[in-house]
């Protein structure tokens, strides 16, 4: 019987922790009393065992359930689903871990994974720089010459603003291309090997469709919002073929109900990302430099068959910022600046700098 | 330049709250500090615009902000990343409401609603009866027999476990066509019209295979978890014709950092709900009095040109709570009884005794 094992931690004291484990342990698993599971194989395989009980803190425990990998099967959704679905409804319940004692449920995983991203950029060492195009409303050629611009600045991944889907302003089948070409011709016109990251949107007719554009148009690399899309949504994208690595960013992903070092590093990664973008200690967010920690270290740790990927720490950053990213999380990160480069008085100049920012933090190790 | 008007509530004192709303203003619309927005009309039409500040209790207040809708566009997953994207990742901001008026998004909305619901189930007054399968990890011929007895029990609607997906134990393909032709039996044998909804689950591709197989096999409704499956999929399902009844679970819906009212009958209803589950008061959830009637009269309040859809209310709920529960919510209403039925010692006589309940207090009313 494959199970993997999950690490809750419940707000309950000693004298109620166990029943409400063995709750929990029903919850995700048949989701029912024991007296409606008639069938003995479902109660000795398929119902959730609570494994350990250990003290978490005053009035809290740290409880290991092991649920059945047959109720996940191939399905990403589905994973979450077993491991957080309908605790996610209940506040005294947070998702901290899970290990796979018995093997991997069949997703994706990175196809390019750290060293796929860095040779796909060309940066074989050192920390590499990222900047996103905004904001949402403007038109396509003002992305294009930002785009330009950043690419011709020496900048390594170019991303698409989480929330520019597919606007009006700047809808995806002309954006995209649009930005493709002047990066490309950044990259003709410095030697650069800039790569454009396009943000798709979506259900899973428009995804294939925008990721058939991005093919056509040459693009480097894709960002997803896991969440927003839907991690099956994701992990089939990636199944079905798409060649480039996938930055995946965080939106809806709330505050930590769900651990953010499982989240990013071990379920996003899962689900097929290269490359996970999170809220940077310091910045317009919550995290504290323990959890950065912990999501860096996730990223790296192993996962079955799964190469490492890259922690893109973010929002707010500035590029004042970048030898104390690189110091914290080593050279295989990727630092993404966004607005504070386009407020500046000169926002060439201030992408010059980062660049240069970057390059001397990779050269200082 | 068309807006929609979106409520937080943010955990801020007065000293700090307007420097907090303009920044969680810039936040959900351009993601990017002011200075970098240049163009004229994004800064006019596209920047988020803080239109009032009122006190919320202790240190929190009530903020409403202006988002141009032209970000949106006519993709749910969009209007969820805009409404919460970023919002979701700071603990002291929460989702409390939208208003319209400048319209609503092209979003589906539900194809049947209340009226087209009971014109299906051949119910056209009091309070609609639904039961589950469960549990998890039983075979198809047992997940058969037990529609069978809830069918011919009487049982107005019968829905998959959220947590069956495509399991080795009751593969989707194998599954739904057995339960349909047992739930057909039990209608030709009682002369009922019981209805079954299977679970959906995946990404794009495995979606409308399995919207195709529920065609096929004569389904009735269906099932979705738009938090698991992604909201842009479920739109794109009902906007691609499926033709049956939507009802929707709150899986990965978390609790209440999005207002349960807003997210479960304004935005699955805008995403193509028909019928919206949610935890009742006094079950295995939280939610109180106060915000499952909410619930309820979101799911009956004007929205655009969507038709009111039906609450169920469900989590632990058993068949000694129908009568109360008819008249918590009135009869238009689904009572969803699931493990409860299964546990008792004779289900087929639970069944029946939930079933007269149901009929009882609709006729009591």
């Amino acid at each position: 019987m494959a199970r993997m094992q999950v690490s809750y931690r419940i707000a309950a004291p000693a004298p109620t922790v166990e029943a409400r484990a063995a709750a929990l342990a029903l919850e995700q698993s048949v989701e029912c009393p024991l007296a409606a599971v008639r069938e003995a194989r479902v109660r000795r395989e398929v119902v959730g065992e609570v494994v350990s009980i250990v003290p978490d803190g005053p009035d809290a425990h740290r409880v290991d359930i092991a649920l059945a990998l047959e109720t996940v099967g191939d399905d990403a959704g589905q994973l979450l689903n077993m491991l957080f679905g309908n605790a996610s409804l209940q506040p005294d319940v947070r998702l901290l871990d899970v290990r796979w004692p018995d093997g991997l449920p069949a997703l994706p995983g990175p196809r390019f994974g750290v060293a796929g991203v860095r040779a796909r950029l060309g940066r074989a060492h050192g920390p590499i720089s990222c900047s996103a195009l905004k904001p949402q409303g403007s038109s396509v050629g003002e992305l294009a010459r930002l785009a330009y611009l950043q690419a011709a600045a020496g900048i390594d991944l170019i991303k698409d603003d989480h929330g520019l889907a597919d606007p009006p302003s700047a809808p995806f089948e002309a954006r995209v291309p649009a930005i493709q070409a002047a990066v490309a011709r950044a990259n003709r016109d410095t030697g650069g090997r800039c790569v454009y990251a396009p943000n798709l949107s979506g259900g899973g007719r428009k995804l294939a469709r925008q990721a058939a554009l991005c093919r056509e148009a040459g693009v480097g690399a894709v960002m997803l919002c896991p969440l927003v899309v839907g991690a099956s949504n994701m992990a089939e994208l990636v199944e079905d073929g798409l060649d480039v690595p996938v930055l995946a960013h965080p939106a809806l992903a709330g505050v930590g109900r769900i651990a953010p070092a499982l989240l990013f590093g071990g379920l996003f990664r899962l689900f097929g990302a290269d490359m996970v973008i999170f809220p940077n200690q310091g910045g317009r967010f919550s995290y504290d430099a323990a959890t950065c920690r912990a999501i860096a270290a996730a990223c790296a740790a192993p996962l079955g068959p799964h190469a490492p990927v890259l922690p893109v720490p973010a929002g707010g950053m500035t590029a004042a910022r970048v030898g104390e990213m690189a110091d914290f999380y080593g050279p295989d990160v990727v630092v993404l600046v966004g607005g504070a480069l386009l407020a500046a008085d000169d926002p060439a100049q201030a992408m010059a700098d980062f660049v240069r920012a970057v390059r001397c933090a990779g050269e200082m190790r």
